[in-house]
């Protein structure tokens, strides 16, 4: 079977070609629909995030995927079932983060994530998965499912944020999201549906098609080039959950300032080092005398990705038409890694749903 | 009455005379027993932090208060009734922080804190507060009852902390209270309770009367001159909990590092304006991909001063003993206000308390 794999030190992906995997006990053969492109791909590919399986020079690409069961193989699924695989995976034995359901919760060395860290990813026309790590969706959801993956980011972090706010009456109205990104666009469609007004920052100009998404849901587009975080609060509002998408260092620490009393800031990011300067008196008494959270979100688990399939299906078909820029087939499969300013989501198709019965 | 205020550019307390107060409707008459004294209030005294009331050239002193109901005023109090009075009071006219019972997440200019900010504090013979302001406490607490405001600050943050670890199964073992002071002994016995393993920084060097209690407590003092925040994961643990009270605006910051995967950070410290370089990515990133939390605290209402009420009834005699080092006479206020490295905690007695029936 084809696949889509990173060499190390190549920068780029390539296809390869690979044996059909075959189920262990308690795993299903998987025939894969369509494969998401996000961000982290793109940091992969470049060397700047994740690692590579062991003993091994590459690594099949992809870790947003939804596909067809072909094989059970015993397990409670069903051949026909759609699926999406969940990304992180047990290293070498168990583990009380695997145990409990909660992978999210394991810290480095106690984990590996299919496509990104010391394990294959999904970019392949099978791929097989133990049964418990796989989630089933409804099949008018299979077109858009490989959303399922960045949509659970969002539930995770969203959980997370609301927990920080439970010890009291919170009373959120407005949200902003740094970043309009794929997973900034989308998760600004989620917020769209819980707070009364809504902001996205970019830095893009006009006209754009991100703008016209996030305006398109009602939202406002704030132009980091002209309203920087630390003057939100001025030029809009001060705003109850800020949630950042960047990965730009400075945007946790300005968010402090920016967000309203009692507010918490979601971080999802994952920048490389970078030293700077920050009144960090100001910054603590701030956070102190408005009680307020931060709270940093990486992964999720089975529990968010089934929230997520409900959410899926609650996203308007327009919004996710104009969000999903290009469907590419594998032997296009370099377009889908093109990353420029028109687009916004690619997937990867390895082969069409056909409805059975 | 005599009581203890501050004059405006003072810079020191002083001895003046009130006429006794009369309670309004939905008040009781308080007869003081004794007022603690803390870091707010010298820094109140030097002008760093609070207000005047409006109108003013003076402020009576004093947060932490214990005394006798001396005219229950129809309330649903009993005259003889032990009490310790919150700390913030409705500015002018009501509000949704007050309404709901949380007063202490009223942000800037919906509160008044008395004795801190822009209302009369309880150092004085007698003082007056609406009943839905004073929680009873049992006779034999009275002694130290005083010390149930500052332990219902921890009771606020420790709560906030866990509400932000309460979307997955936090099993924390370690904590770690950043600062030596008063606050931060009472939370260190308060952690004793409950943590297999407590650590607790400060500055000073052996012989010290903290360094003494903090071992009596079964906790391990961390000289913060010989491993400061970021070296206490190598040379001790990266403890779950930080709970900082010490001000220093780098110790938040530095705590992102230091926090196991999972921690969180509860910072209590209201520091001046301080500018310095962190490393912003590194410390996002540590953030997101071990999805460390951290909340801002301030202040506490009724429910956090009954939960403090039970932890006082916890807390060892010898502990307490310990922590106390000096209970004032009114006319020996000014011994009340040296701050040296012999005091950990002193209070003013007003009178004294004499059981009836």
């Amino acid at each position: 079977m084809q696949a889509i794999a990173v060499y190390e030190g190549a920068g780029e992906p390539e296809i390869i070609d690979l044996p059909q995997p075959e189920p262990d006990d308690g795993e299903a053969l998987v025939r894969t629909l369509r494969v998401g492109v996000d961000g982290t791909d793109h940091e992969v590919i470049s060397g700047g995030h994740g690692g590579f399986p062991a003993d091994t020079d590459h690594m099949v690409l992809g870790h947003e995927a939804v596909g067809v069961v072909e094989d059970a193989n015993g397990t409670d699924l069903s051949e026909g079932d759609i699926v999406v695989p969940t990304v992180r995976r047990r290293p070498n034995g168990d583990n009380a983060y695997f145990e409990r359901g909660e992978p999210d919760m394991a810290p480095d060395g106690e984990y590996l994530e299919r496509g990104i860290v010391g394990d294959h990813g999904f970019m392949a026309e099978y791929f097989t998965s133990p049964a418990e790590f796989l989630v089933t969706v409804p099949p008018e959801l299979a077109e858009y499912g490989f959303l399922v993956e960045p949509i659970s980011i969002t539930e995770k972090a969203v959980e997370h944020a609301d927990a920080s706010r439970s010890a009291f009456e919170w009373t959120p109205e407005s949200a902003l999201v740094l970043g309009n990104g794929s997973l900034g666009l989308i998760t600004l469609a989620m917020f769209e549906q819980r707070f009364d007004r809504t902001y996205c920052l970019g830095r893009r100009e006009r006209p754009d098609p991100t703008i016209d998404i996030i305006e398109s849901l009602g939202s406002t587009y704030v132009n980091s080039n002209e309203t920087p975080v630390p003057e939100i609060p001025d030029s809009y509002e001060a705003p109850d959950l800020i949630y950042e998408s960047t990965g730009y260092a400075k945007h946790p620490f300005e968010s402090i300032e920016a967000l309203a009393p009692n507010g918490v800031l979601a971080a999802l990011g994952i920048p490389g080092d970078w030293e700077f300067e920050i009144d960090g008196g100001k910054l603590h008494r701030e956070l102190v005398l408005h009680n307020k959270a931060i709270v940093g979100s990486v992964n999720s688990h089975v529990g968010h990705f089934e929230a997520a399939v409900d959410t899926l299906d609650s996203l308007s078909d327009a919004f996710l038409d104009d969000l999903v820029t290009g469907i590419y087939d594998l032997a296009d499969y370099e377009d889908a890694f093109v990353d420029d300013n028109s687009t916004i989501k690619n997937a990867i198709q390895f082969s069409e749903y056909e409805k059975r019965r």
